[in-house]
């Protein structure tokens, strides 16, 4: 593996093809289905790669903190953020919300109360739902609760009620595409009569749902208006495992330098630890625990995975690396290797600095 | 739960006293074995936590990256980087080594060499010695290796053979404090052995070594020359796990906003997730997987773990809390959760801006 990128340390690399084949594909199913695209910018955090969408026409975001709100205000004017309101960060919400238009999600009365109390500039309000993930959001049988919050919202001049949010997260669980179907079958349901529900007395309002997994399968969004998944524009080895993708979708690649060999059992260590890749794993039927997967590397972007390679453990700054003992004579100490991460979103918001290719 | 201290946004508070305690403790135990502390500082990551030890007398220090090394450069003269040398950051390590005395650590013929050629100044090796954890190092039986790197280093002017190094990183795979013991005598024969047949011809080199778990349960230390351990300083809930400490010495709790309330199913959503506390879990006998315990706070300090509190799942911002049904009405969104890391070493470095108690 030459290193003709300089890399030093850890480091991202995105494959810039890749990424803007994934979104395109996401952006023609929303417009395929009369639906807006506001992809969620936590998997990248990137201005950068935020601009990919912008070429393609996108307009609006979502993003999971206030925080990430405050880093894309510069060149987005339309943000949700995607989090249960934290009240305690509300001098930056009004701070973020005097310049753009910014979408808050509720849930409960007290929020709400606050909000209107609080709020210096309009702002619009998605109510979440749980449609059966059971994270967060409010049960959609609980229309008593939701007419509460529609009428705090209905009696400030500041908040705007801009619908029903929610977020399938529940088929990352799933065994097989048929049950992911189900779930999001049953997501477009509950939004849907949600909707009804309401929509004489707020036409204005929209569904939004959003994730990887079923939207990168299913090809039914009848009921919603908003396309709200992140994590298709990078992939990993999770979505790959649950059938959302193939390997060869996935753009980003975590680059670790070879730091020493054991020929002896077959391994080779890394600097690339849980600082970088994150600890998450996947449970690999061939491998047991994996930590990502490696491939190869070549100037017009990512490779493929190379066979029975893979990281089998990782600690703070080490990540070891299993290898065809056939192989492992011709890699040597300050070698790359280019991993393929098991979630991306947690590997990207470890690695800050991105190289694009 | 008061928000005294003006929280907004996930925080690592540290119970100065407790901190102060533990390394007070360890530096006890080091000074009672007629040996040197070089504590291991990837743990906090923090100057100013840096700043108890040398109050204490502490005059040497251990890091896991060049990065930090050079973080720390600017207080510390003497620190080792005990993560086996990444050739590619040569610059960096040429530019450290000009101002303070920098030991690295070399387990291969090739980076030795790469060594021997690059470096500009005077730079200490330690030969990194695998004591049956198998994450890195060279097995102690392969003295061949170990004397073509001793002969590598003895040819060249830049190159100063410090010991021998080893960490018992299997200690924390063990299921009772018996087993801690006896790695650790293993691990303390196999450094007096190396260190007896080499300190004729080397009579300066020392042997190191350094885990949290067997340093802290463990009152023997003969053969060896230099603690190293690190996570000791705030410890956490997988070093209770593993009977290194109680939880009243945990120095370190993450401080998360309560942003929402499910009283249907006994939890709280907090704003505090993988890219806060990380995902490390524990396997706990009664809960299941945890990734962190809820404590008190109080003016002086981190107070005790409440009954029947803990983190049930984090995903990339959220955190789910089980709460007892008895006590649950007296949260309110807006308040603070305190929570006790499962790993305090990937917390700290996620959460880098702290509150000191």
């Amino acid at each position: 593996m030459m290193n003709y990128l300089k890399i030093k340390t850890p480091t991202l690399i995105v494959d810039k093809s890749r990424c803007i084949n994934n979104i395109k594909m996401m952006a023609e199913k929303a417009a395929k289905s009369g639906c807006t695209l506001r992809p969620h910018f936590k998997t990248h955090q990137s201005i950068e790669v935020g601009r990919w969408y912008k070429d393609l026409g996108v307009k609006s975001i979502t993003v999971s903190s206030v925080n990430m709100a405050e880093q894309f205000a510069s060149e987005w004017d339309d943000i949700t953020i995607a989090f249960p309101v934290n009240i305690l960060e509300i001098d930056s919400i009004n701070k973020i919300s005097e310049n753009i238009s910014l979408n808050l999600l509720g849930e409960s009365v007290e929020s709400l109360n606050y909000l209107k109390s609080n709020l210096q500039h309009n702002t619009g309000i998605f109510i979440k739902i749980d449609v059966g993930y059971h994270r967060t959001g409010i049960s959609p049988e609980n229309t008593q609760l939701i007419d509460k919050i529609t009428k705090i919202i209905k009696d400030s001049d500041k908040l705007e009620f801009k619908g029903f949010i929610a977020h399938s997260g529940h088929t990352y669980k799933c065994e097989n595409k048929d049950e992911i179907i189900k779930i999001h079958e049953n997501s477009l349901n509950i939004l849907t009569n949600l909707k009804n529900r309401y929509v004489s007395s707020y036409p204005d309002i929209i569904a939004s749902l959003g994730d990887t997994p079923a939207f990168s399968i299913s090809d039914n969004f009848t009921g919603i208006d908003e396309f709200r998944p992140g994590n298709f524009a990078y992939y990993d080895l999770v979505q790959e495992s649950l059938g959302s993708c193939n390997e060869n979708q996935i753009a980003v690649a975590a680059a670790c330098p070879i730091v020493s060999i054991h020929k002896n059992r077959n391994e080779i260590v890394v600097y690339g630890g849980g600082v970088h890749l994150s600890k998450e794993f996947l449970t690999d039927s061939a491998y047991g625990k994996i930590y990502g997967k490696i491939v190869s590397l070549n100037s017009n972007g990512i490779g493929d995975t190379i066979k029975d390679m893979y990281v089998n453990s990782v600690s703070q700054e080490h990540g070891i690396v299993s290898v065809p003992s056939d192989s492992i004579d011709s890699y040597s100490v300050g070698d790359i290797l280019y991993i393929l991460p098991v979630h991306s979103c947690m590997t990207a918001n470890l690695l800050r600095d991105i190289i694009i290719l």
